[in-house]
C-alpha cells in the first residue's frame, strides 16, 4: 500500500479514535507497512493532534528508524513498532492507543503480568481466534522513556508470548497489529470492548 | 419491503450503532424479511464493519439458510435468525448486538437463567406493553460455537418464553426483533437503556 | 413563538438529547408556548423517535388538551404539561426526557421524597440561582399510568415546592422547563450533569 | 494573534468541548492573548452556550478587565483569567471547563488541597513533561462567588504551586492554559483523561 493511501487510512482511524477519547492530547501514534523489502513503513511524525490528521503528518522510515521521505521527527516510539514488525512478520499495521480502561486495568493486573480475558464472543474478532473458549493473554509491560530498552524489552515479550495479539505498557497504553489496517483497527476495538467489560466487572 | 429498502434502513442502524459501541469490530449482525412467502431473509453477509454497510454487504437468503441473491457468505449466525422467524410469526426484522452492559449482565444473571427488569416506564417501549408495572424476563442462554444447536437452544428457549422480547446468549450478545426495522431498533435502545441502568445499579 | 419555529427548535433539541441517551425509543416529549391567550401550546405528537422530529410530529393543544392543529395523537402525558403550565406562570417550553442517572437517582432517593443536590457551581445554571450555595430540591412523585391522577399530583407537588426548577417521576423521567426553551434545555443539561455527579458519587 | 482568528479557534474547542460533556449549560469560559503589550484579551461574553459560539460572543479587554471591543458582558470570572496571565506571563490561552470527574475528585481531594496525579504516560502532555514519573499537583481552591477575593486566593495559589499547570475550584471547575490554544486544549484533554483513570480507581 502506498503512503498516500495509508496516510489516508490512518487518519480516518484517528478521527474516529479521538473522538472515542482512546488519543486525546496528541498521544497514540499508527503505522503502516509501505514495502516489506525494501523496509519501508509509514508513521506518524510526533507531536500531532491524531484527530485532525493529514498527509504531512506522516514519514517513513527504514528498518534502523531514519527518515526516508517526508517531514518532522517520527513518533518517539518508532522503535517500538519496528521491534513488532521484526517479531510478528505478517503485521501489516500497527496500533497504539491509550484509553482510560487499558490504563486502569494494565495497573491492576500488572502483578499478574497480563490483562487476560476469556470466554467472550467479541474474543473472536482477534485474527485467528474461532471460539469464545479462547483465552487472551495480553502481557504488561512496565512503561519506560528509554525507547531502546523498551524495544528490547518488547522483542523478548513478543518471542515469549507467541499467541499474544497485543502488548500493553503499564499505565501507557495498548499495542495491537494486523495483517492490514483494517484488522489493526479491529484489534483495538475488540480489546476495547473486553477492557471496558472488565474493568466495569472489578469489584 | 425489497431488498434496497431494507438495506438502506439496516445500514443506518448499522451507522448509528456502530458509534454506540453495540457493534464493535466486525460483530452483530442484522436481518428484515423480504416476503414470508416465498420465504426471503435480507441480512448482512459475515465479516463486515456495521458501521458502513452498504447494499452490497446484504444477501437473500431461504427458509433454510441458502443464498437466493447476493454476494458473500451469509452471517454465521443465520440459523438463528432463521429460528426468531419461525417462532415469531410477526417478526419482521431481526437485530443482534454486542455491548458491554449486556454482556456483563448476562454473565452476572446466567445462575437465574434470565435478566429480569420491572417496574420502569422505558419499558413501554417493548411492543404491546401498556404499564411500567410489566415485568420483562430476558433468558439467558449459554453461548456456543455450534449455530445449529444452538438454533435449536433458541427455539425451544423462544416456545418456553412468549412473552419475551428478546433473548441474550451468554457474554456474547442481545437478540431482539420487532414488526417493523423501527420497531427492532426500539427494541435494542429499550433492552440497552435497561442494561445501563441495571448494570450501574448493581452492588 | 409561532409553530414552525417552536418545533424547528424544539427538533433541534430531539437530535442532540437523542444522541446523548436522554430520549431512546420514542420516550420523552417536549412542548413550548404558542400563545397564553388564548392559550395554545405546540406539543410533540405520540410514538414519534425524538432523533428525527419534523414540524409535522408536532400538534398545537388548547388548556383542555383538544388537538387545534395537526395531525396525530398528542402525547400521552400532555396533560402533565397542561399542569405544570398552570402552576409556573411563566413557562414557555417544558422538556422530559429518560435519562440512565435520573433513573436510578430517582429510585435510589424515593424515600426521601427528593433529589436533592447542593453546593455545585452548576447549580447557578437553573434560572434565579446566583450561588453554588444552593440547595436544589426536586421532588420525586411516584409513577402512574392514570395520568389524570398523575396531573393532580404533580400539580399539587408544584404548589408545595414553589421554589423547584423540576419534577421527576419515580423510574421514568425528568419534568424541566424555562421562560424559554432554550432555557428548559439547559435546565435539562444542568440536572444531567449534577445527576451523573451524584449518581458516580453514591457509595 | 487577532480577534477573530482567536475566536474561531475556541469557538472551535466549545463546539467539541460542549459534545464531550466538559461546558455543559453555559458553563465554561475561554480567553486567549491577542497583544501582552498593551494588554489585550479575547474572552467569551456572558451567559452563552458555548457549543454555539461564533465571533459576536467574543470581546476584549485590558488588563483591569475593561471592555475594550465588543458586546455584552465579559464572562464573570474575567478576574481570574487576569489574575492567571499575570502569574504565567507565558499563557497565551486559558480554558475553563466543568466536568463530571473533576467535580468529583475536587471534592474527594479537597482535605489534601490537591488533585494528585503520578505514574502516567499521558502526563506528558502537559508542558515541560518528559516523563511518565512526574507527579502533577493540581491545587483545589475553595469555590466562591467573590470573584475578587477568589482572584487574589488564584494568584497566591500560583505563586506556591510554580509547576501546577492548572488549578481546580472545588465543585465548580478546572482552569489551565498553555503558550498557544492549542497547548492549553491538549492540557484540558490530558487532565480530563487522568481524572477519568482516578476517578474511576477510587474504591
Amino acid at each position: 500500500m502506498n503512503l498516500q493511501e495509508s496516510s489516508e487510512k490512518l487518519s480516518a482511524i484517528g478521527f474516529d479514535f479521538y473522538r472515542r477519547g482512546w488519543v486525546l492530547g496528541t498521544s497514540g501514534n499508527f503505522s503502516s507497512m509501505v514495502t516489506r523489502v525494501p523496509f519501508q513503513v509509514c508513521i506518524t511524525a510526533s507531536g500531532n493532534e491524531k484527530g485532525t490528521l493529514v498527509e504531512s503528518h506522516f514519514l517513513t522510515v527504514d528498518a534502523n528508524g531514519r527518515v526516508t521521505s517526508g517531514e518532522g521527527k517520527p513518533s518517539a516510539e518508532t522503535l517500538l513498532h519496528l521491534a513488532i514488525y521484526r517479531l510478528r512478520e505478517n503485521a501489516a499495521a500497527i496500533l497504539h492507543t491509550h484509553s482510560v480502561w487499558g490504563t486502569i486495568l494494565s495497573d491492576v493486573f500488572y502483578q499478574n503480568g497480563a490483562i487476560e480475558v476469556e470466554g467472550y464472543e467479541m474474543l473472536k474478532g482477534l485474527a485467528g481466534v474461532t471460539t469464545h473458549e479462547h483465552r487472551e493473554r495480553l502481557p504488561i509491560v512496565e512503561n519506560s522513556q528509554d525507547y531502546v530498552a523498551l524495544s528490547h524489552v518488547i522483542e523478548n515479550t513478543l518471542r515469549e508470548n507467541p499467541a499474544a495479539h497485543g502488548v500493553y505498557l503499564r499505565r501507557h497504553g495498548l499495542y495491537t497489529w494486523g495483517e492490514s489496517i483494517a484488522e489493526a483497527k479491529r484489534h483495538i476495538e475488540i480489546f476495547e470492548f473486553l477492557f471496558e467489560v472488565t474493568g466495569r466487572s472489578l469489584k
